[in-house]
């Protein structure tokens, strides 16, 4: 064990001017890990990466058996508070029957540049809805209904989240060592590396014609696969590298720098994590691992926007580079 | 060399989530290195944490001899475009017969919210005088007339940077090896964290009755401490730490995670440097920094609000801690 591997670097005047390391590892459904580096078995929190974890109780329970891929899609998304997202979980929520003060995810200003404006002009306050975790918590509510719960579908003894505790268990591989709470209040189950990246893997062999769980993350991963503007948002890395895959893979970041990737293909799911929690590193490195997997064309601008990524300042001039370390992927 | 320290870690449920390291030195006017944590030899872009320097011969010059201690605070400042700001660097530039568009550092959205606010109901755009180094960008407009030079005063080659590279080496004590373009389009020279950190005991250890140089480091440290409201900002960092220490020591925070401290009454000066750039860690680190040398009390709000920072999401529920790793500071 040698430490976290340097992963992405930014050079400004020909120098090194700030740097990245991180663990990465990427699993095979058929033949275990394939590669790695940095340390794969540190403890991470997955953080938004695992919300199509999540979101398996939802479908296996058959409380969401008859979601749309929008709505699954949302309940995978860490969306922008676009009024295209907020429509959506809005409609999804008023279907059920609940309205926003029944989420527990609390309000944020939308990342949505015209939402967040309209709000402004609007001296309105953004509502829970705008969280970027709110389709995942209307899937919570329908599964908590589903299960006869009570409303506090975010403490961690809930049925729903006890069921959340169990897959995230078996699709990992690993006895969870512990949670965290996250931004959104949910509790987030640590796992290593390498058992986030052998979930991404599970998702990634997924089957329509297996079991529950099977069929629940096949149809997961197809949502996520058909709705790339869903489950983040214009801009935005995880929507834009999807679209320039073609479908080839669905993606997901995570806060605090952690990115996995699902590839029906190869059968492989990947997972990294930066440890200084830098969203810009984690894009880059991710974006520089489907690069390596052919998955990702390295000359795509939504790739070059984060792997290669020229800085420019305020006046348009060159500053420097974002990109990949030596010895990375 | 055994690489960068650990300097900060941030904790979620018992478990660590996310650490930086960087590179730190302390040094005395007197007695040198005094301490060091990381590699301090390590080359780095100071960023705006070296704008004290950069005002040096605006005042060495003769230029701004007549100049308020405001204007002096803002030619230091990385301001975040509040009215008062903007206010005080317009009337600047309007004295000396200059306007918005002699400037050459670019327009962004100001940091301050109430002002980013005004401008989007207002459909307005930013204009230069908005961006966060106007002040220092009226300083060199300054030195550019005094010096009878042309226009692109942010050209490497102008004589004002000209300038203000011989002051950096000198008072850095080394040869840069280069320099970057900074978000501003000026040229940001390169120096090691020492060499920095010996910049700014230079500054500590200035005297009023000294030379040219020594008057204009001990007119710019007095500006700084004199203004914590002007050097950043309502709610930042060097605004709240400095009034938190009411007056024994300057701060100024870089871009790419950068923090220097300016203490007279010590005579030293110290220089950080987190590799991944982050700023929540250069703000913890130079927090620790300032604790250890007794300089800031680690009750203040103003610290615990970066160094001990127990983290909340929306719904105000503690999620973590962003604290000093073992072992530094």
């Amino acid at each position: 064990m040698t430490g976290p591997a340097r992963m992405v670097e930014l050079w400004r005047g020909g120098l090194l001017e700030s740097w990245h390391v991180g663990h990465a590892a990427v699993w095979s459904a058929d033949a275990g890990l394939l590669e790695a580096w940095g340390e794969p078995e540190t403890v991470i929190f997955p953080r938004s990466s695992c919300k199509m974890i999540q979101a398996l109780p939802l479908l296996e329970s058959g409380a969401g058996e008859s979601l749309s891929t929008e709505r699954l899609a949302l309940s995978c998304a860490s969306h922008q508070g676009a009024a295209l997202h907020t429509g959506l979980v809005s409609r999804w929520l008023s279907d059920l029957g609940f309205a926003d003060s029944d989420l527990r995810c609390g309000a944020h200003m939308p990342a949505d540049a015209d939402e967040r404006e309209r709000l402004i002009r609007a001296h309105e306050a953004p509502c829970q809805i705008h969280n970027n975790c709110s389709g995942k918590h209307a899937g919570f509510l329908m599964l908590s209904r589903h299960l006869k719960a009570g409303s506090e579908y975010v403490d961690p003894a809930h049925p729903a989240q006890r069921a959340i505790r169990a897959a995230f268990e078996e699709v990992t591989g690993e006895e969870s060592p512990g949670f965290g709470i996250d931004g959104c209040s949910a509790p987030n189950f640590a796992t290593t590396v390498s058992g986030l990246a052998r979930a991404m893997a599970f998702f990634a062999a997924a089957s329509s014609g297996g079991g529950p769980r099977e069929r629940a993350a096949s149809r997961l991963v197809e949502a996520m696969l058909t709705h790339p503007d869903l489950v983040a948002g214009e801009g935005r890395a995880c929507t834009e590298l999807m679209r320039a895959m073609r479908g080839r893979a669905a993606i997901k970041t995570g806060a605090e720098a952690v990115f996995v990737a699902i590839v029906p293909e190869k059968r492989i799911g990947m997972a990294l994590k930066i440890v200084d929690g830098s969203t810009r590193a984690s894009e880059a490195a991710i974006a520089a691992l489907l690069v390596r997997h052919g998955l990702l064309d390295p000359d795509h601008p939504a790739t070059m926007k984060r792997l290669g990524a020229v800085q420019t300042n305020w006046r348009g001039i060159e500053t420097g580079v974002l990109c990949k370390a030596p010895g990375f992927a």
